[in-house]
């Protein structure tokens, strides 16, 4: 690899994309997990306005997309609006290269110039390279918070009807 | 307390929701870290389309607002749209009645209904009736989860002027 840009993802760019999620999905032994159609992608993130999310890829030229990042603004009642990193990925051949680096660095510039306060992301706990690199990066590990879910099977259960009364005339 | 209901805030409810805001900080222990305004929370909230945040609130009717659930939407990379509940706040002379559940409910009722995945929260780890009454109402603990974040002056260390050459014609 010689060299490579950072920009900003297009729709022509959603089936590399979507590849790149699926590799990350394997990664975290959850491939399952990732349930979502290019269409899907398409639609959330290039579709609507505001898109659901953003994505910045690391483009390696002739090479191809070597990597990307996917945000989202989150909401803070206490800071306001803020960036959370949703996806981290850098293809296998191309790791420990600079591209993470360059892809985060691109993302902290994307929330310092937006006047945003914090930027926010989860790691699992047996991802020791990942911890490593974030800690090298300057990011403060939040101990203190666990995180919970409801969803699935658990969530659908709360589907209901409209309340309002039927309407006839 | 005899009954409340469970609505959709509006703007008017502004002043309510700071209040609130603040109880929780204070609670949390961080006070100092709540910096918004009730101009910000109007103008994110309510002021624009989409707005950055709900909040659904317990109504109790000549008792005041005893509790609210503030949410946004977040995205999956593997499941779409999600909610994220950012706040859960139930007045201190109105706990442990019901109200935290009914809002609770409500969200879940909310993110179900719009054929989301699924509903996470974060929860602070010296919080044990909150950890306990989460455990109740069935939602899993993602202990492998562990939340990183770059903030304060640590982030505006990245703010950058224009990365392209400034035009002169």
């Amino acid at each position: 690899m010689n060299r490579f840009e950072v920009r900003p993802a297009c729709a022509a760019d959603v089936p590399t994309i979507h590849a790149l999620i699926a590799e990350l999905a394997l990664y975290e032994k959850e491939p399952e997990a990732f349930v979502l159609s290019q269409e899907d992608l398409l639609k959330h993130g290039f579709g609507q306005t505001p898109p659901l999310f953003e994505v910045c890829l690391a483009d390696g030229g002739a090479e191809g997309l070597l990597g990307m990042a996917m945000v989202y603004t989150k909401y803070s009642s206490w800071r306001g609006p803020c960036l959370f990193l949703e996806d981290l990925v850098v293809r296998e051949p191309y790791r420990r290269l600079g591209v993470g680096k360059a892809l985060l660095t691109e993302v902290l510039i994307m929330a310092a110039n937006r006047g945003m306060d914090r930027v926010e992301w989860m790691v699992l706990d047996w991802n020791e390279p990942a911890h490593a690199f974030y800690r090298a990066m300057g990011a403060e590990l939040l101990r203190e918070w666990w995180p919970y879910r409801v969803s699935g099977s658990a969530l659908a259960a709360y589907r209901r009807g409209p309340t309002f009364d039927t309407q006839t005339d």
